[in-house]
């Protein structure tokens, strides 16, 4: 289970106001947090309004590098954004994340295959996210073949098949959870698949409860990646539990403890 | 989502000893609580060591139906104590549980249909649980056609595919998410999928942990029924938004308030 930690993001206040400042004490503490709390990767977007996106993630990722070679999910809707953090990255890097557009595959698969870089596909295009599952099926599917065709392989690639609010859209989280075990088919090996997790909850009541049902639900489809808050103690409860009950991690009695010592890294 | 308490069995020492003093205060405490707690059906076992298993049963159900009429699982590996109680009840039945043995099924499913009960048929034989899961679902197919044969219709059927302790047998978990998502395709409409939930976490540590988890898994991948601990209020807290997330119940702001109204019956 790939987990990506979501807190260094300039829609939070502290993270926007770390990058204003060049603060780069907030910014490595969140980063080797998060990494200690069990983040295989820590996602880095500079926030819908930094004034410079392009000098906000160059300082940003040569903050967190100061704190350890930490693998990077670079995460931006502008690939010039996204450039200018793989050209920095230590560690094998993430994009966060292209579409089913042309012009953004054209874009962000060769930086993928410069960079050896995992990549994020989107299961939506211009037209925005479609509300049928086999629309989606269909723009994975077309993520999938032109990233073959530019020789990135199967294992880097993370289809999201875009969970929205259950507040708005209920309806979404069950067709999410079948679009799940749909994508997984698609491709030998299949593909992974990826979700932003907090999106399920957002403006909900209960979130917690909320985003550790949802993602275990998930997970039991075949979800085997997420964006999430590893500062959630239930829900990282929530994950080992869960890649246990998968036969994924062993059983043993300290089960819990036992994901958390392979999780906690120490730095 | 079909809830069956599990409380009212002689393997819990407060319930063997009631059966044994005739003391049906405990029963009909257990029962309405269970109820109240959200449960649909309370299953009824007399126990492995009743001495006189037919006259307990028949004892058990008329001490908690001084309580109410409440919708009763008649839980014994004897068919005449199953029989003993379903002559007694005053609500549906539903009989726990047949097999896949054609002398089980000769005796149970003319039961059923005579009592118009509901029925659990169990992915097993005389030769035990198979460790394949092709081979339960050849099972599963053995009592469904059994039970058509029977003019039983399919909305009473419910289809366990038999959980194991992650403990001992850790590759069943996953094995039984799969069973459970072929079980569903095996007829139209598809039976109703059934676990005896605490199986999962006997003998282990964070059993409330494990099988809040477990069933919430199962849920995602088509379990529709369960018999569990209705005690359990964050097991029941993760049903309840399972059930929102599956958008079978609405959201609203206090979605978990809201399964508990429609569960907590008034008696």
């Amino acid at each position: 289970m790939l987990l990506i930690g979501e807190k260094i993001n300039g829609m939070f206040k502290n993270v926007r106001e770390a990058v204003q400042n060049r603060d780069s004490r907030v910014i490595k503490d969140l980063a080797l947090r998060q990494m200690k709390a069990g983040a295989d990767y820590l996602d880095v977007n500079v926030g819908p309004s930094a004034p410079d996106p392009v000098t906000a993630m160059e300082w940003l990722v040569n903050a967190i590098q100061e704190a350890g070679d930490f693998p990077l999910a670079l995460d931006s809707p502008k690939p010039e954004v996204i450039k200018a953090g793989l050209k920095l990255c230590k560690a094998k890097p993430l994009i966060n994340s292209t579409t089913a557009e042309a012009a953004k595959l054209e874009t962000l698969l060769p930086l993928a295959e410069e960079y050896r870089a995992k990549i994020i596909g989107l299961a939506m295009d211009e037209k925005g996210i479609p509300a049928e599952i086999s629309a989606r099926l269909e723009l994975a599917l077309q993520i999938l073949a032109s990233a073959t065709e530019h020789d990135i392989p199967l294992d880097d690639i993370y289809i999201d098949p875009l969970i929205l609010p259950v507040g708005v859209a209920q309806d979404t989280a069950p067709k999410v959870l079948e679009a799940i075990g749909e994508i997984r088919k698609l491709s030998e090996p299949s593909p992974h698949l990826i979700l932003g997790l907090s999106n399920v909850s957002q403006r909900c009541l209960n979130r917690d409860l909320i985003n550790r049902t949802y993602l275990v639900m998930a997970m039991a489809v075949g979800l085997d990646a997420a964006i999430l808050d590893v500062f959630d103690d239930r829900l990282m409860e929530s994950v080992s539990t869960a890649q246990m009950l998968l036969n994924r991690d062993i059983y043993c009695e300290s089960f819990v403890e036992a994901f958390r010592r392979k999780k906690n890294k120490v730095y």
